[in-house]
């Protein structure tokens, strides 16, 4: 039904596509975050215009608002939100561990707080799936235990064992609901094992047992260093076939798009150029600029004139950053789409550059440039 | 090289062309508020997409933010915010006596404190008229004094003497002006006199004796029950000529624009359509209603279902409601999006009713539905 199909390869670095029931999507890709079922300021139809084919959205914060019922009401969440693309949907494990101080975890699952009203509720492995599939996800991913950074490795041990365990269970529920919805979307195990190499491999090989259609690296860029992201990243990936894809979750920079697609990751997802988009920050081929500096008051070029988006073929670097001092809308979506663009543009790029077999030149021209 | 021609008449209501160096605008037409260079919200492309050939942005302000020199730097308003439709600056009388309570006014001009920093500036007539031609705006209005309501009887007079004063001033500067700036826009002169009958023929009498390219109202909807707007509006009307644009500054709400075509008005600005959307409120043919109710969590009909807007043809008031209750940016787009649209299309269903003569039916059958 659906499938992954790895295309070129240049060192540890591939293309694919991967086929959902929303089309084909080439990896690798960087997706929009939509949590709560808008990619924050955009249309669906300014996603499409900048070559989107596939966004995250969240299963907390939606079962939370507007709730199960009233997406299925609606007929989905593509439907809800008018995305004619791909969804993925994050478990919300994610969310449970980070916003939740009194949460109670058990081997059945997870009971946790609502950051809304205070409210208690009860995640299960199977009620995350069930979720998922009523929102007719295209990609679901198992509820984990996010651990945080630093952690202790007797810590982390038990919490891979415990995610791989829910994902066991994930995974026999969801081959029950391939019964009842005949359509259903993939699903994803997450690989956890916070920065210690074996714990990781550990988790991996749990994981791989089970058997998903793709498997996610969580628990990365949680506060440790780079490099030492980049190395848990080689070395997880060891572990790894390579028929399936590999998702780094909640990552991240253009640098990091570089870096870990050379490590051979195929899909990203990350909140940063969405949000540093809206506190005036702007990806340009030549580096990072703050479009709330005084000196783009009266500068009448665009944000970046190498770039093709609507922000950058209609408005001045002096317009948006005006707009930024008036707190005015039309500088939160201009940033916004730029940035987007930026990143789905960029991975565009870097799979151009897997497939013409020059990576490691593009990868060389791209830091002189943006880093000077 | 600009003018105004009537085309159709039905009753004292009427239709016409204003032609602009940016285009021909039909009236009755509502102008859409771009306060500082956007109208809120909404893109350039948006704008053009629901029809609006003019909006309305506000020398105060942008004279305050961004400042003159940066947009003259850019080229003039028009290429600053990107808008190849045309632009009408208010003077930025209202906002010197609404938001400066420590103004000073003499015979020369106004000064007052920015709201922004608490400097000090001085607005004289000719300072506004230059100000407005370095935006290039198309049609300019001349300093005012817009008095409070209820004011007394005494002031109501210095003030439109003064008013008057200015406006001369305006035009002798504007005379000089249309040597300096080869395509300058028209120029429009505003009548004053609160609610007095015979202050407001005063004040027509004075302005019409100095001559302008159109005749504003202005010091209206500041506080005073409906029905004595409209009978000010009729009265006054009653010494304008019917060639010249007649423009009723700060109104109003889809109501007002039957009404006040009715009695011969041709061009009308307001906050409220875009102000409201952005509280939740949203006009539909059937009347208002607001997005944040609870009811709306599950309609999943559109905001108004004879709407051709982007926000009805594509998204569910559920979905919008969602996007209200979690401060989502693209909820205050879409209603905003569907309210000026709103607007748009009425002005043009006035017009139309107008050119076939059966604006007092399709007026009816408006307020039959719109107040069920």
């Amino acid at each position: 039904m659906t499938s992954f199909i790895v295309k070129n390869e240049c060192g540890a670095s591939r293309t694919g596509i991967l086929h959902t029931r929303h089309g084909e999507i080439e990896t690798p890709c960087f997706m929009p975050v939509g949590t709560l079922a808008t990619v924050k300021t955009l249309s669906p139809s300014e996603l499409e215009d900048i070559g989107a084919k596939i966004i995250l959205s969240n299963t907390y914060h939606l079962y939370l608002r507007p709730g199960l019922k009233i997406i299925e009401g609606a007929g989905g969440l593509h439907r809800f939100m008018n995305w004619k693309g791909s969804i993925l949907t994050d478990s919300g494990g994610f969310q449970v561990f980070s916003m939740n101080a009194l949460r109670k975890i058990t081997g059945q699952g997870v009971e946790f707080t609502s950051h809304l009203d205070g409210s208690k509720h009860f995640f299960t492995p199977e009620k995350v799936v069930e979720i998922q599939s009523v929102f007719g996800s295209d990609i679901m991913m198992v509820l984990d235990e996010c651990v945080p950074y630093p952690v202790e490795r007797e810590y982390a041990r038990s919490s891979l064992i415990l995610t791989a365990e829910w994902a066991k269970k994930s995974k026999v529920f969801y081959e029950l609901c391939t019964k009842k919805y005949s359509d259903i979307g993939m699903l994803f195990g997450i690989i956890q094992g916070s920065v210690y190499e074996d714990l990781r491999k550990e988790s991996a090989v749990r994981t791989l047992e089970i058997g998903f259609d793709g498997y996610a690296l969580g628990g990365l860029s949680v506060g440790e260093p780079n490099e030492l992201m980049y190395d848990v990243i080689f070395g997880t990936l060891q572990h790894l076939p390579v028929n399936k894809p590999r998702y780094l979750m909640g990552v991240g920079t253009p640098e990091d798009l570089w870096e870990c697609v050379e490590r051979g990751i195929d899909m990203f997802d990350c909140v940063l150029p969405s949000r540093n988009a809206r506190n005036g920050q702007a990806f340009t081929s030549a580096g990072k600029i703050n479009l709330k500096n005084a000196c783009f008051k009266t500068d009448y070029s665009p944000i970046d004139s190498s770039c093709d988006c609507y922000a950058c073929r209609n408005f001045t670097r002096a317009y948006i950053s005006h707009l930024f001092r008036c707190n005015e809308i039309l500088g939160l979506r201009l940033n916004t789409l730029h940035n987007l663009n930026f990143m789905v543009k960029l991975s565009k790029r870097i799979r151009d550059s897997i497939a013409n077999g020059n990576f490691f030149q593009e990868k060389k021209k791209f830091f002189e440039i943006y880093r000077r």
